[in-house]
């Protein structure tokens, strides 16, 4: 016999496709599953149906969207372009209240060792966004080697028009400690030291 | 504007329903449902709905079930009844793959503190299945507080039936160590010491 049911068995490994998620894990959302009313298990898997029928992508700067285009893209002037690698990046940028412009998701970053290259990502669709209202670009892909890597590429390629182009700053986390800061990260705040 | 777009919130916290799962992890797993193709989100939504309409629970024990009665229950003599608290203990004891009798699951504890009391759980089932053809009754709820006060409670109830109640031993993990074995658990394991 097996140890689960069929029902059981295919629902845990549904939910061990989420990430993260193993087998013992799965196997606990499941009974929860289990335990929930009908109509609340009924709201759970129709959010899912929802959720993926509904959400698109904006066909102007790559965010979730529920229509063509995106509420962002239809209320702001383009005057800056902030470029970030995944549409979570946008919500981690809109959480800061602070920024006003709009968004252009890469959808990936340049990586040659996983054959990502230029033309896998949006780089052309960003091209095509850059006219005379942009008056900022700004790369806010990941600090890491291929954020680096495709922040530079991106930069060569849109400074010849005449745009200026700026990365978000590296330096010391706020509230955190000198001691406790990775070499690199020190080595660049103190690089990029400003004066008081 | 809301940071989520509607579909995104709604499944966020549909996840969030999940135990142990917090905003950050729900967002990750709506994330991973938005990049699913359509027919991985609707088979991930239909194995909800299926799962939770297929499952009951077996009229003779309580556990999961496909039927009316389960396989456990349909194939196996019930000379032993193993009581456990929740349908999980049972397939946490069927994986040994050693244990051949039946099973008795409470779907709870005696928890004054909580307003469980011994009619709020399925005690009255329990001894209605006790006939001449049971010979024993294993008491494997959980060795805490209101699992054991459960066993003591059960017990007493089937003894004057003239049936052997066993309860799990209390001891030592395999390949565990006394300097890290908590003292209750030690204490246990001196006092139910065996010759060998």
């Amino acid at each position: 016999m097996e140890v689960f049911i069929e029902p059981i068995g295919r629902l845990i490994n549904q939910f061990s496709k989420l990430p993260g998620v193993g087998k013992k894990t799965a196997q606990r959302y499941a009974y929860k599953i289990i335990q929930m009313t009908e109509a609340e298990a009924k709201e759970f898997a129709d959010s899912v149906l929802y959720c993926k029928s509904r959400v698109k992508y904006c066909k102007t700067c790559g965010n979730f969207s529920e229509n063509e285009e995106c509420e962002i893209c239809k209320t702001r002037r383009p005057a800056q372009i902030c470029v970030v690698k995944e549409p979570k990046d946008v919500i981690a940028m809109e959480k800061l209240h602070e920024y006003k412009g709009v968004y252009h998701v890469l959808h990936g970053v340049i990586s040659p060792m996983d054959g990502v290259g230029p033309n896998d990502i949006r780089i052309k669709e960003l091209l095509s966004r850059i006219n005379s209202e942009v008056t900022e670009v700004i790369m806010a892909t990941n600090p890491d080697v291929e954020g680096e890597a495709t922040a530079m590429y991106i930069a060569k390629l849109i400074k010849p028009l005449g745009v200026n182009v700026t990365r978000l700053a590296h330096g010391i986390p706020v509230g955190g400690e000198l001691e406790y800061t990775d070499e690199v990260t020190l080595s660049r705040a103190l690089t990029e030291r400003k004066s008081i």
